[in-house]
This record gives C-alpha cells, structure tokens and sequence, in this order.
C-alpha cells in the first residue's frame, strides 16, 4: 500500500461534567486526508484546500504528530500529506485534532500498524500542543478510538474507551465568531470550591454509568457542569437561550464543545437532535450570528479508511 | 408478618477517588436488628447489646431514621428495635450507617414494602445526621442497595447502583484509635486545585468504567486520590506503611475507609485480600496499635433478612 484516503472525524471534547477528560466522535463531519509514502525523506504537507494553513510541517498540527511518530519508525520512506480541510479551525470540534489523528493514522497503516491507538494518541498530541499550546488528549482521543472516550491520566497516558449507547447523536451549533482558546482558558479559575468538585464528578459518575447501562435518563440527569460552564459561557452569544431550546425539545443535556466557541446537544435519536438543531438554528436566527448546524450519529469506531 | 431479625452490614464509603459519592458493602461484619410491630405508638429502643448506645430513639441514629419513616407511614402501629452492634462505633465501616439502614429496612418490610430503596436512604440518612452532623449517603446507600454505589446528586438524592465484578474482595485494618469525624473534616481544605479535581474525576471515570467491564487492572489504576487522602492519612498510624504492604501483596489498591481510622484494600479475590490482611497486621504488629482486621467479598444484596 503506498498511499491512503482517509475520513478524519470532528469531535466534542469535555462534555459537561468531563472538563478535560471526556470526549466523543462525530460522524457527519470531517476532513479527508491523503497520506503517500514517498521515498523522499521526512514529512511534507503538499497540498491544503478548503483553508488557509501553512504547508510547513513544523507549522502544522498534521505535520509536527506525522514528524513526532517518524522520528521512532525505522524507515527510509517519507511521507507526503494532503488535507482537505471540512472543519473550520477554532469552531471547538476538534479541527485540529482531525490534521493531527489522521497524519499519524494514515502513516500508522501505511506502515503496517505498527502503532497501537494509544501510542498514536500521544504522537498526535504533540500535534495539538502546536495548536493549543497544550498536550491535551480529549479530541484525538475519540478521533482514532471513536465513541466515547476518557482520558484518565495523563502521566502515564491512560485512555479508556467507554460504551456508548447506538440511539446516542448529537446537534451542534458553530457560531462564526472566534474564541481564542488562551481567552478560553483563562476565564477558568485555578482553584475551585471541594463541594463543586464533588458535584461534578458524581455527575461524571453517573454519565459513565448512564452510557455502560444505556440509561438515557441517568445521562440526562448526570450532564452538568458548574465548574467551567458558568465561567466560559459568557463568550458565547445566546448560550443560555440555546440551552433552554436544547431542552424543550428533548435534548439530553447541552454544553461547550471543547473551548467552544460551538454548543453540542446530545439526544436520543436523530431524530430529536434535527429538533434540537432547528431550535437552535431559531435561536440564532434573532441574534444575526453567523452560524452552521451539525447534526451527527456518534461515530463508534472514528477514522475511517475510504480507500487505498 | 410481626417481627424480622436482619443483619445489616458495614460498608466503606469514599473508596479513594470516591469521595463523599462512592461506597461499597461488605459481607462478613455487620449488626444484627430484630424489628417488631407493637400496638404502642411510636419508635422504642427495647436493647442495645454488644456496645454502649443510647436508647432514647431521639438520641439514637436507627431511632431518628425510623421515626423519619413513620412519619411518612399511615399507621396506628408502633415498632420495637432491639439491636445488637458487632461494628464498632467510630471505625469508619459505617456503623451509625448500619443502624439507620437497618431501622428503616425492617419497618418498611413489616409495613409490606411501601417505600422504594432511595426512599428508604433518605430516612436513614436522618439518622445518619444525628451520628455526623451532616445528611450524607455514601454508608447507607450501600447498606441498603448493596453493591457499589454512587451517589450521583443529594438535591434531588439520585443514588446509581454500579455493577459490581464477583471476584472483588476487600481487607480492612480498624486501628483501635479515635478520629474524630470533626477532626477528619477539619483538615480538608475548602478550596482544591482545577488540576487536582480533574485528576480526580479522571480517576473515578476509570474506575466506574473498570467496574462495569470488569477490568481489574483498570480498577486498579484508578484506586488513587490526591484530594483527601494527603490531609486525613496522617491522622491514621503507620498508613503509608499500610498502602505499601497492600501494594505489594497484591492489592488493587488501598485507602481509608470512609473518615477513618479504617483502612481498606481491594483485591480481586478473597485469597488475596487474606494475604494482604495478614500483610497489614504485620505492619501492626510493630506499632503496638490495638486493632482489628476483617477480609470480605462485596456483598451484592446489602442488608439480609435473617428470619420472620
């Protein structure tokens, strides 16, 4: 095989109660990618449609994850990317995590798979240090596990990948405006009240639980964050509107996708999550906020090989 | 049906990266209770055997936690509790627990079961009240259900039963010291760091998932808890020393019971936790601590009816 075409997921990291630890893969949107092997040596980027992005893969999320999973194969061939980019860089699903899980997965079967899918996690998030400044594992992790995943630790990386119920989807609304992750962060306060702390992972407690036992109302009840929601959704236009709209008509719960600026819904069936979509969508048509509506199964196995 | 004689168990609450939501139940030890329906109105504390407690139902846990109930009973009825404490007051194994548990179980079965299990958590929990000063669950959710519990959320009280693997033993060490549960509390600090909580709440994602896949090692990476244990740990002798012999014995993992001074192992399997048992009363030995040592599997059932 000397070259792949892959499907590269958008992915909603955090999910209420799971600051930092939990996130999940979409299935309707993403971006396709191309790897090559090449024999020319080291990583190039030879082509980005759909965005401006530098080619430079020390300047690209793709290419600094591909350079950081090169440097510990034992190989004489290079590879050679190209991305088409579907999802639209600091929207809060994971555009950057899509370049960077797919640039090591790609190159992981062009290979012959000599990686594990943790081992690529911790090469793709040497990717997403270049985009968030951070090593933060809550978007490539569902990208290359797909469903639902957990980040339990990170020293030593620990990612688990939870059940998740088949009727689970989910609406996401991308205001056009943007929220710099570095304003996003620091919002957040450094210390927060052991009471809250507790709350939160009761409720965590039980959306794990919820999702092994395909308990929808248990997922419901459990999908609160009082930690970082009231603090970063002060940056999103309409965000308590929204909300409201996601649960009148029957969403889940509702929450920032990553640093936002994008707010995801999860409901049980699609049908719900169209609802919950064109509630939004009338949100938003009385603000004039730019925006685009995502509606999307969870994807249960996340990168997808679309052909060699 | 006029009387029942159950046994009611003792139980760990917090279990580590658990704390004030997760509990389980033990087997092994546990009070015995005989309830009788009598014709005088009202809640009575006929005898106390086995430990120095007051009789007065209103100074009492299972006094109060019963006269919560029949508060809420349409009955001309009174109940008659007898109750001999195999679990020592103080010992962080949930003996007010069992009590409260124990009161309200009985006289919900002589009633023909007119209340439901979380129901019957919220009237120990009064009793619990009188015992801690604070209305807490984590002791008589377990007790009751059995099993592993979480305590999702106290308003509204939404208790989860955790699936629990069959081959979970635990090993508990009860040095025969006071710690005050006001000390316990006292040395808690208010406010946490984010990054410590989100630890944290890593760690209980893990070991809920471990649990519901039967994942051992799983259970085992997450048995940690950088919050309370730091602080609490010194009020127990010899407690690193404890960690480290359960460690290397084989434990899954090791931390305090509840607010202490017991200490708790899990362990898969009832070999290994008698091995680690016998690991931790070495240790003891050299300390000179009065204390002493129970090994049970996780009983699945909570509270037992003995006879009618």
């Amino acid at each position: 095989m000397e070259q792949i075409r892959i499907f590269c997921p958008a992915t909603v990291a955090n999910i209420s109660c799971g600051f930092d630890v939990l996130g999940l893969c979409l299935d309707t949107i993403g971006d396709e990618m191309i790897i090559r092997k090449t024999s020319r040596k080291g990583i190039h980027i030879s082509k980005i449609s759909g965005q401006s992005l530098p080619t430079d893969p020390h300047k690209n999320v793709a290419g600094v994850a591909a350079m950081a999973m090169l440097k510990n194969l034992n190989t004489d061939n290079g590879f050679e990317i190209e991305i088409q980019k579907n999802i639209k860089a600091g929207s809060g699903i994971g555009s950057s995590a899509a370049s960077a899980a797919g640039a090591v997965y790609g190159i992981n079967k062009l290979m012959g798979s000599p990686f594990g899918t943790s081992e690529m996690v911790a090469f793709a998030m040497e990717g997403e240090q270049l985009a968030s400044g951070a090593l933060h594992a809550d978007n490539v992790a569902p990208a290359l596990f797909g469903g639902f995943t957990l980040v339990r630790s990170y020293d030593p990386l620990d990612i688990v990948k939870i059940h998740c119920p088949g009727e689970l989807a989910v609406a996401v609304i991308h205001p056009q405006i943007e929220v710099k992750t570095s304003d996003a962060r620091a919002v957040l306060k450094k210390n927060i009240p052991l009471k809250s702390a507790i709350r939160q992972w009761g409720n965590l407690g039980g959306l794990i639980s919820g999702l092994y036992t395909e308990d929808y109302e248990l997922i419901s009840r459990s999908l609160h964050d009082e930690i970082v929601e009231p603090h970063r959704s002060v940056l999103i236009p309409a965000f308590k509107e929204l909300k409201e709209a996601a649960a009148l008509n029957g969403a889940l719960g509702s929450g920032i996708s990553g640093s936002g600026p994008s707010v995801f819904a999860l409901c049980k069936g699609e049908k719900t999550a169209r609802k919950v979509a064109d509630a939004m969508k009338k949100v938003y048509s009385k603000t004039g906020v730019a925006h685009e509506l995502h509606i999307s199964k969870i994807n249960p196995e996340g990168i997808k090989i679309l052909d060699r």
